[in-house]
């Protein structure tokens, strides 16, 4: 059950064999099967979630009832609504598994008694941090200076796990775009190929 | 000269004055005149910088020359490319100096020994990435949902040191609002008073 989590630690900090026995009783293993909810909007996230099989997504939806996909996460990622958990405030996302998945999760104050028992774990904690932040500036930039096509195209270059696994429709929602405008894009690359 | 830095750290962890003194060698002192410039766009952002004294703003140019204003930041606050910074990649943004300013820089390699030498300059650091991206985050949602009065009078809210030391029109520009737009919401705003 551990084995993704343990791999995600060990490919940027380094643990004792003890330390990473110690981690294991902070988390709390969670099944989840499609469409199941993690988080509800308007509820608090309490919990970062880590993956270890399977494949969620998180969404808000507007006053007209769409939605909008803010987040794809597979396996040996990290999905939460961070500010959140952060702050104890309600959530304005929906996180949602999209096929059978196993988590481990992580609570705040468990989070907290993690880094003081394990400094190395707190190293891995602003690690993650930090790529987060540099995913969501290269997400508004992206928002802000990229074409539609190159939107989808480095969508697929950077996270080809991810177009192969989900539904068209959801992919176009994660770029912005209607299924109509994707679908357009998809026939024209092809085309070219 | 370290006086709103050490303000800065003691306010989110615990040094000893040994731990301060240390911290202090690893920080380059630098004064800027108004007007003078931190870091180019293009240039690799190599220093994450304290704001000791004074006020800076970030900004993109997009192809029509017009200005993007990304952030704000005075005494007491960091301000830097993040993305750039911690992964070396040139920077989109330009950082000046709107008044007269005296500012600690810190490289990434200084960065990585303090964390190194000081724990809690590490939970520091992780405790402003997470202010950082909490921010970010907040900035989206209001760019998503917010009206232009409601930006208006939310900034003012957060940041009133910051509204009463800059000119109108780059508030505008930060709120993504025409200097005109701006100026008839105050307008309707001092009508209601």
């Amino acid at each position: 059950m551990f084995e993704q989590l343990f791999k995600s630690i060990q490919d940027k900090v380094i643990l004792t064999q003890e330390e990473l026995e110690l981690c294991k009783t902070f988390f709390i293993p969670k099944k989840l099967r499609k469409k199941q909810v993690l988080l509800q909007e308007g509820d608090i996230c309490i919990y970062n979630t880590f993956i270890e099989k399977g494949l969620l997504r998180s969404f808000t939806m507007d006053e007209k009832g769409n939605e909008h996909i803010v987040q794809f996460a597979i396996e040996g990622w990290w999905i939460t609504d961070l500010s959140s958990y952060l702050t104890n405030s309600t959530s304005i996302y929906t996180i949602e598994a999209l096929e059978d998945s196993e988590l481990l999760l992580l609570t705040t104050s468990a989070r907290e008694a993690l880094m003081d028992k394990i400094p190395m774990f707190e190293r891995y904690q602003r690690l993650l941090l930090q790529n987060a932040y540099i995913a969501n500036q290269a997400r508004i930039n992206s928002a802000l200076t990229e074409t539609a096509e190159e939107k989808y195209i480095n969508l697929g270059n950077t996270y080809p796990g991810i177009v192969k696994r989900v539904p068209q429709h959801m992919i176009a929602s994660y770029l912005g775009l209607t299924p109509e405008t994707l679908s357009r894009i998809r026939k024209q690359i092809s085309l070219r190929k």
